[in-house]
């Protein structure tokens, strides 16, 4: 049986793609939900009440879709999918955790529609504190990760001193959201942008030092 | 005397800050400018043509601004202000036109009310034809001036053999519509980013080679 709730989360998915944000009403939703107005009013009371649910599922799937690191440096979450362990080797888990980010799940023909009424949603946030936080849920998720992988990578040895973990998560931000509106804008993809950025962070490695001959050999 | 299309657009600019795009009107702008809206209509027949030619006034002030690259490698435009020479230090010029576009010219306490109507704007290009391509306009102009400098930098030595200046380009790109989103969405400032972006261009400097010793030292 399917869940109601998860049928009006997703025709809300088809409804913002064919319809784009601003335009978008209740009787839209209803008809991709294939249910009717009112039905759709039993659950959600206003269009924005509705977008806000819809916000909270989105932020839902995509935590469980590229993880997190908990507090003893290992990967949060239940995915058992083969991450790197972030307290063995906080770099490469640093590099998967950017990529799964950049790089959503193919959702067809509609990603650029998504995007968007995502991106519709977004210059909509300094107009509504609601709409707001649940966006800014997704940045401080992405900001604590990168944070907390890069002050990982530092007591590891594995990227250089002095390297600023607060200045890496708001460039990994920005790059995330210049993907979504590079893509919006002109369609293009972010292969380019994951190798321009492998650079950078290849640049916060601490070079390698010749190791100390040791006195046993 | 004023020109009275420049009051208009300047006009345009106040009433965007304070209406934001998507609820604008030409009474709006009308009473910005201090005019009747039939005389508004007398130079603009449409919120979209006043808005694209709106565009169009940006771009011209934009390049001015932040000037480009010529054929030759030296600073394109009428700029007299002591911009580093393309031809005679690539790198340099680089880090300035990047610094130039990422930070315009104060406007009061209005910056982020601007970024936003600006941001509304780039979520109706996919809707869009012509202000998907006035938008393009703006990102041309950023591609083609750091692909030229970024080949520039290679035919000089600076840059690593092996830099795509496409890649560089599309990076600079990504970074410019995310410096603008994040300001939009969490008021964030560009100053953490351009010290991350300087670090990514650093890591395309060749690294300083010790000099053969002359043989008539």
């Amino acid at each position: 049986m399917s869940d109601p709730a998860d049928d009006i989360m997703r025709a809300t998915y088809d409804a913002l793609c064919r319809h784009g944000y601003a335009d978008l009403t209740m009787r839209h939703i209803a008809e991709a939900a294939d249910c009717s107005k009112a039905s759709l009013h039993y659950h959600y009371e206003s269009k924005q009440g509705l977008m806000l649910a819809f916000l909270d599922y989105l932020f839902e799937r995509f935590t469980e879709r590229v993880g997190g690191v908990d507090g003893e440096g290992g990967v949060a979450g239940e995915r058992a999918d083969g991450s790197a362990d972030a307290a063995a080797d906080p770099d490469a888990r640093l590099r998967e955790f950017v990529d799964d980010v950049l790089h959503p799940p193919a959702e067809g023909d509609t990603a650029r529609e998504f995007r968007t009424a995502l991106l519709e949603i977004k210059a909509q946030s300094p107009y509504d504190d609601a709409f707001g936080e649940r966006i800014a849920a997704f940045d401080d998720h992405i900001y604590g990760t990168v944070h907390d992988l890069v002050v990982a990578g530092i007591d590891a040895g594995v990227y250089r001193e002095g390297t600023d973990p607060d200045e890496v998560a708001r460039f990994v931000l920005a790059l995330v959201d210049g993907a979504q509106a590079r893509h919006v804008v002109a369609g293009e993809d972010v292969d380019a942008l994951q190798t321009a950025l492998e650079t950078y962070l290849d640049a916060l490695v601490q070079p390698t030092v010749e190791p100390t001959p040791e006195v046993s050999q």
